[in-house]
């Protein structure tokens, strides 16, 4: 292997962490770093403290070569001073913690989102498909130089013709028994693999999934490594890149079309660990249902949908960071009775945008800190819990879609809010905004994933109760006691003291009883996921099954919203529980009543038309969240703080050197 | 006056029209069209029928500069052929009618929005404040050239410590009896005009607002011109700009910032049509009180905020046409029973996407129709009806935040249902949705515009009763017979008709009920309202009156919006109700069934909260909606044809050459 690119000698790793960024912030805001920081709290504080605001934040004037060479030298950097890849094994440069992984990619994603998605497409997806889906003989000869960034790769999933439906891929994979290779081909105008991050420039092999074909039979999708590029950056025979050029955002990450024109190379480079083929020609596979292995290779993204989750998350908090800030320091229109013009942040209307935004961006960071540390531990175990990772699947879907929704809205939000300097790109959302985009999309579209959590739902009941009938035995475990139809987070034993408490409280105590939130966040999910087993089981009656499960996709993907919200709730609660600074517990427990009641408010007329909520109640849940607003805004300050960025890292000048203020 | 660009000698008018697009339709398209098109059917059809591709679609790789040079190069061959500025008195080169002039900004938006709003600074903004503030001496030294583009100029209101409260602006603008001069000022770091189109580069004279100081007394905001460079481009002495460089979007507008040093004009250039000084050196105003003054100045926004509104829907009318068009096109996943891949179009989930904000485009045009007609009634009127105008600018402040809310949210979700696809440039969807952001915040932020609204309706009642009882009023009068309390849409008669024909149906009659619908909606403005006045007393009463005042501001908005969902519904019954054609008419009663039950549902926790919608009837609007998309479904292209883009203005290579199907 050689070094892909040549670096100037003045770019190493020590400069990433030459300078420091300043971050003084507040007792309070410290408090609820700590809270927030879950088991990775070191790994957060080391980047805050080290990773200079040079190798974070991209000048968003660079042409589109320019960002290209920036992402790359960043990444490079980062890499060097040991930021990118902790979740490989030890021998190939990591420390064995896909949690810490994850983290790393979420510290990364508090810069430039170029630089941390290529650096998902480089040890996530190439990186991780070699170490998941391939075998010793991958490992030994690739992951080392991968994890060093000397060999560059690209993660050839996606075709033009197929994203989601992964199954119906067209690209062939076909074993030649006479040379003992594989051919790769793109049979189809269709099956041209697109949006390939890396494959427009950088990448000089690629994780290539198709079709394995082993004489007359069709062994369905697998993935080979295959060699498109040579030292110097040319194509391979029989490849044809091409460059997608601009995008939404993203400019740093070279995103490309690869075209196969019966490639060949050694079997080995099959990444056989769920499938492959013997030295004889043979195939063979230690899953014997196709469907299963298919799943199962799939199962390898978890960690990218993770790692995404926690982007999507980290753009909406970085948002709020200088939303908040401007609107802290930015002042419009005076009012009777008060000396000078009003701060943005003193509206409600205004408070009312902000303020259940970054209650959500906190409740998501309880979930996501959950993700990270349980895809470690199960990573750890010595022994695989299949059920425990198909949870964590439908968790990291779920979260993945729910997060980057946010991060999306969420930024929107902020750059509005922020008027004509918000739409400036000097001033750090537009870049965000567009760079983050994408992540609705990306590791598995957010409706598609959506779904994707519903089955998974629909799968625990399934095999809790078979198939005989579903719905009747549902209802009859949602009566009995203790709520074991529904999947239990791991907050279940306070949840359950909470909810029981609440329940020996009349109405117009409970508005900002946790207990009730928790209850009402279960019944909804509850009652949503029973009545759709039952709308399903008449599907498979239907004539038409597809047009009658159709009409209840709205159905699917609420069951799997309001799943996340009461994950996202759950979570919530258990990271308050451990907190035990009482200031920051304080405020948490507000934001927290935030977003619980904002989630009631949102869903208010699906609870008034399941008699969950009265009228009355409804307007008073309006009434506390504005009351809230009130109550959290002296604290404003502070929860950015807590939000975790350093200031220099929000790319935002009119932060470093506001001039509307004189 | 100079040209003050060279251009290359092929760029003409003439080429501007040179490869009319190709635009075969269904004649139910068509039909729809000719509905949609109202009384300026013929400037759509003409710019639909002339204007080449290459004048309306940008390549979304240029570089910045590319882009602003471009974008100044293709808005001179629009105004050579004849199609941006019919606004324009004829003896300056237009038509003389507004109402055109707000449809040719409309038509320059379904191409490239640098070149829209380019557009509307040169003739909206600084011709139109020309035109609107200045008087016969600014009229004839200016206004030809600036129609013909060779006095290119910028419209330097905001600053960058005052943009909503514009009578805060602290640039001064000093009568200097000794000289006969206006020394033009930025007093304070605050007081630097920012954001402002042209400034960077093209423009060479600026309309400055600013305080107007005679002798001791300040006069409040006014504006004059000031020259800003000179031929050669160099900035005049005193004249400080800067450029914004890279923003969300619009890349080929030259945004930058001005400060002036004292910078001297002869008195005449201070645009006096409302207030000026005399040649003895004394102010003088037609109009004493200095509110009433300073409205009527920033009444001249009104054609501007007309402009954007249509500039917001088109840009969500181009996203569904081209989410649309690629609906139709790509399929997803096979399903039991069905041949092939099933079209996305085909999935409830994504119906549900694309056809209710179908539907509110549909809406959006009928209301922009009457805003654009009724801009030029008033124009054209002999005598002016101020009670008229100040409804126009009440409505075209609504519309603004109203539709450019529609386009933003609308590109996005069509971005993210196009998958990755719509995340590449060149398919339309990223250039489109980033150009369009800060529509939400030029021309006046949303959030402000809809509390203008709520203000213009309460000033409504306050006027019709006076000051004593605001509330007692209001409810006597909301409930006499006829309605007289809620602000009139032309289409009165026929509503009151439609809504008296539901009262006698049963309540499962009238789902689809147009009466229903509209009685729906106005007993939700008359309620949202009425309560809002009540408060609003209270707040006059109270001891902080500005935090009672914010604790109502949701509701001030909520008046707001709910006011314009009405209009708009209004306009969309009496537009269907002059459309002649059976079968477009049948298509647009549904279009309308669903922005109605659309609105409903989004507001039912509202409606079951106030007792106006049952749980029962709540979910059937929900089974309704799903319904109507079913049945809007076979004729979906016909709805995009309806909208009014030939395929060539969206820019979108996947329309063109698709590669996904094979």
């Amino acid at each position: 292997m050689t070094t892909t690119h040549d670096r100037p000698a003045h770019v190493t790793g020590a400069e990433a962490t030459a300078a420091a960024p300043r971050d003084d912030i507040s007792p309070l805001g410290r408090a609820l770093r700590v809270a927030t920081g879950g088991r990775y709290l070191h790994v957060r504080d080391r980047a805050r403290q080290t990773l200079s605001a040079d190798v974070m934040v991209r000048d968003p004037g660079m042409s589109l070569d320019e960002a290209r060479d920036w992402t790359r030298e960043s990444l490079v950097r980062l890499t060097e001073a040991g930021f990118v890849c902790n979740g490989y094994p030890e021998q190939y440069g990591g420390r064995d913690d896909v949690g810490e992984g994850s983290v790393d990619f979420e510290m990364t994603a508090h810069g430039d989102l170029s630089v941390a998605v290529k650096s998902g497409v480089q040890f996530g997806l190439f990186g991780g498909a070699v170490a998941g889906l391939g075998t010793q003989w991958h490992h030994d000869r690739y992951l080392a130089d991968i994890a060093s960034m000397r060999l560059l790769g690209c993660y050839a999933m996606t075709e033009i013709g197929h994203g989601s439906d992964v199954a119906s891929l067209q690209t062939t994979l076909t074993y030649d028994a006479e040379t003992d290779e594989i051919v790769v081909h793109s049979p189809t105008p269709s099956s041209m693999k697109a949006y390939i991050g890396g494959a427009a420039v950088d990448a000089r092999m690629a994780v290539v999934y198709g079709q394995l074909w082993v004489g007359e039979d069709c062994h369905g999708v697998h993935a080979t490594l295959v060699p498109i590029r040579d030292e110097s950056g040319q194509t391979l025979p029989g490849v044809t890149a091409g460059d997608h050029g601009a995008k939404g955002g993203l400019a740093g990450v070279d995103n490309g079309t690869l075209v196969f024109d019966h490639v060949r190379v050694p079997r080995e480079m099959l990444l056989n660990r769920y499938g492959g083929v013997t030295e004889e020609g043979v195939y063979e596979s230690a899953i014997d249902n196709p469907g299963r292995r298919f799943f199962t290779m799939l199962g390898t993204l978890v960690r990218g949908r993770i790692s995404i989750a926690a982007g999507g998350a980290v753009a909406g908090r970085k948002g709020l960071s200088i939303a908040t800030r401007y609107a802290l320091a930015r002042r419009q229109f005076s009012a009777p009775g008060h000396e000078g013009e009003v701060l943005l942040v003193d509206y409600l209307a205004h408070q009312r945008k902000l303020f259940p935004a970054i209650a959500t961006a906190y409740a998501l960071q309880f979930a996501q800190n959950e993700l990270s540390e349980r895809v470690q531990d199960l990573h750890a175990a010595p022994e695989k819990d299949q059920r425990a990772q198909r949870e964590l699947e439908t968790r990291a879907a779920g979260m993945k879609a729910v997060a980057t929704r946010f991060g999306n809205d969420t930024l929107q939000m902020c750059r509005e809010a922020c008027g004509g300097a918000g739409y400036m790109a000097e001033n750090g959302l537009t870049l965000a905004r567009q760079d983050a985009d994408v992540f609705a999309t990306f590791e598995g579209d957010n409706t598609v994933l959506l779904q994707l959590v519903a089955k998974g739902l629909l799968t625990n009941y399934k095999e809790m109760f078979g198939d005989l009938d579903m719905k009747g035995m549902v209802q009859f475990a949602a009566r009995s006691f203790g709520g074991a139809v529904i999947e239990h987070t791991a907050a279940r034993p306070l949840v359950d003291r909470l909810v029981a408490a609440a329940g020996r409280r009349s109405e117009d105590e409970t508005l900002l009883d946790r207990g009730w939130h928790l209850a009402m966040f279960e019944d909804r999910e509850r009652h949503v996921l029973e009545t759709l087993a039952g709308r399903l089981r008449a599907v498979s009656k239907a004539t038409d099954s597809f047009e009658a499960f159709n009409a209840s996709q709205d159905h699917v993907l609420l069951a799997a919203r309001t799943h996340m919200d009461r994950v996202v709730l759950e979570a919530f609660v258990a990271g308050i529980d451990v907190c035990t600074d009482p200031v920051a517990r304080d405020r948490l427990e507000r934001l927290c009543d935030l977003y619980a009641l904002s989630s009631l408010e949102a869903d208010s007329a699906w609870f008034q038309e399941h008699n969950r909520m009265s009228a009355a109640r409804s307007k008073a849940v309006t009434a506390q969240i504005n009351e809230l607003c009130r109550q959290l805004r002296p604290d404003a300050m502070a929860l950015v703080e807590g939000m975790g960025f350093p200031v220099e890292w929000l790319g935002s000048s009119m932060l470093v050197e506001p001039q509307w203020t004189s």
